[in-house]
C-alpha cells in the first residue's frame, strides 16, 4: 500500500479540500510561495494548525521562505484523487440535480457527467447540462456500459435506499446521496452522505449563542453604567 | 450567560445536528429508551463517544436503562435553536435556490422562508414553494419589513460578497452560503458556508483509499497463491 497516503490521519484529510480550495486561489492569482502566517490569516486557521497539517508534505515548505504554492497544490490534488476524472451519473433530475449538473466546479475537478435518470415522465427524454434524461429503468445497463464511478443520488428519502442498492448491485464505486437518510453500503463501495440540515442546524445554534453573547454584554454595559 | 449552553464544546455541538436526527427517527417510530449500544449500533459512532457525548445531558440518562429519547431530543433541539422560528429569505432562485425553498425539512424545523430574489427578469415575479420572487433591489426593504433573520445565497460566487454585505448592513443575524467561496462577516452576524465540493472531494479521496486497499488485498491474495 502506498505509504505517502496511509501516513495522514483522517482529520487532516477532511481538512485538505479547504487547503486545495485556497490554495487553488492563490495559483490563480500566480502566488508562488506563502508563509504559514499568511495562509493563517486568509484561512483562518491559526499558523501552529497549517505547519502542523503541512508537515504531512513537509518537502514543499523550507523554514523562513514558506510553501510552494503549486507543488502543494499539486500534491493535495493527487491525494484526494482529483488528478483522476470519474464518471457520474445524477439520480433524481429535479431542482437539486439539475443545480448538481450545471455545477462548473465538478466538472472542472475531472466529475463528468455522463446522464441522469428519473421517473417522471415529464422530466425524462429532456437534456440537462448537455445530458440525456433517461428512464430509471434503463439506470443498470447504463451504468455497466458507461464504466460509471460515482452515483449521485438526489432523490426523495423514500426512493434513496432502493436506488442505493441498485447502484451497489452494480459495482459502483462511491455514492454521493443528498437524500436526507444515512445509507450505508457494503465493502467495496464508498458513501458519502450530504445532509443540507447539519449546517443549517449549525447556523441556528451559532445565532442563539451570538444572541446570549449580545444579552450578556447588554447586561455587563447596564451594570458598569450602575 | 446560560451555563447549560456555554459547558458544550464546540465539537460536540458539531455532532448534535446527527443526534438531532437519530433520535427524531427513534421518536416517530415511538421508541421511549436506547442505550448507547444500540444507539452505537445505527449510528456508527463508539458506545464510548456517544457515552461521552451526551455526558453533557446526564441527566437523561440513568446506568443500566439507557437514555430517554424524548428529553434528549428536546434538550438537543433547544441547544440547536430549533424551538425557535426563523425568517428566511433565499437570494438567488436557480435551481438550488428552488431546490432549498421546496424543502420540506426546513420548513418543518422552524426556518420559514418568507420570500425569494433574484436578478433574472425571466424568474422574478413567479412564485416558488408558495412565495414570491422579488428583485433584489428590493431586499433591503424587505428585510426590515419582514424581521428576516436568515439570509441563504443561492447565487454564482461573483455576487455573493456584495450580497452578504447587504445583507450585513440591515443587521441580518445569520448568513447561510452555497456560493462556492467562503464568506467572512462582520461581528454580530454569523455565517455558515456550504462547500459541496468538500464531500464530493472526500468521497473521491476515499475512493482512490478503496482502490489501493483492493490492490493490496489482491497482491496478498496472489502472494499467499504462492
Amino acid at each position: 500500500m502506498d505509504s505517502d497516503v496511509k501516513k495522514i490521519s483522517i482529520a487532516v484529510i477532511k481538512r485538505l479540500p479547504r487547503y486545495h480550495r485556497y490554495l487553488g486561489e492563490l495559483l490563480q492569482r500566480d502566488v508562488e510561495r506563502i508563509s504559514s502566517q499568511e495562509l493563517s490569516r486568509i484561512m483562518g486557521l491559526t499558523a501552529s494548525q497549517i505547519r502542523q497539517d503541512l508537515s504531512n508534505f513537509e518537502e514543499f515548505g523550507q523554514q523562513g521562505y514558506g510553501y510552494r504554492v503549486r507543488d502543494l497544490f499539486e500534491q493535495i490534488n493527487k491525494i484526494l484523487g482529483l488528478n483522476c476524472t470519474y464518471n457520474c451519473v445524477i439520480i433524481g433530475a429535479g431542482n437539486l440535480g439539475q443545480a448538481l449538473a450545471n455545477n462548473e466546479d465538478f466538472k472542472k475537478r475531472g466529475f463528468v457527467l455522463k446522464g441522469m435518470f428519473d421517473i417522471n415522465p415529464k422530466i425524462v427524454g429532456l437534456k440537462i447540462a448537455g445530458v440525456d434524461v433517461m428512464d430509471i429503468d434503463n439506470l443498470k445497463e447504463f451504468i455497466f456500459t458507461e464504466s460509471i464511478d460515482i452515483g449521485v443520488i438526489c432523490t426523495p428519502k423514500e426512493a434513496a435506499p432502493d436506488i442505493a442498492k441498485m447502484l451497489c448491485s452494480c459495482k459502483i464505486k462511491g455514492i454521493w446521496n443528498f437524500a436526507p437518510v444515512d445509507l450505508k453500503a457494503p465493502e467495496g463501495v464508498v458513501v458519502e452522505n450530504v445532509h443540507l440540515t447539519d449546517s443549517l442546524f449549525t447556523l441556528s445554534y451559532r445565532i442563539q449563542e451570538q444572541k446570549l453573547r449580545e444579552r450578556f454584554k447588554k447586561g455587563t454595559a447596564i451594570k458598569n453604567k450602575r
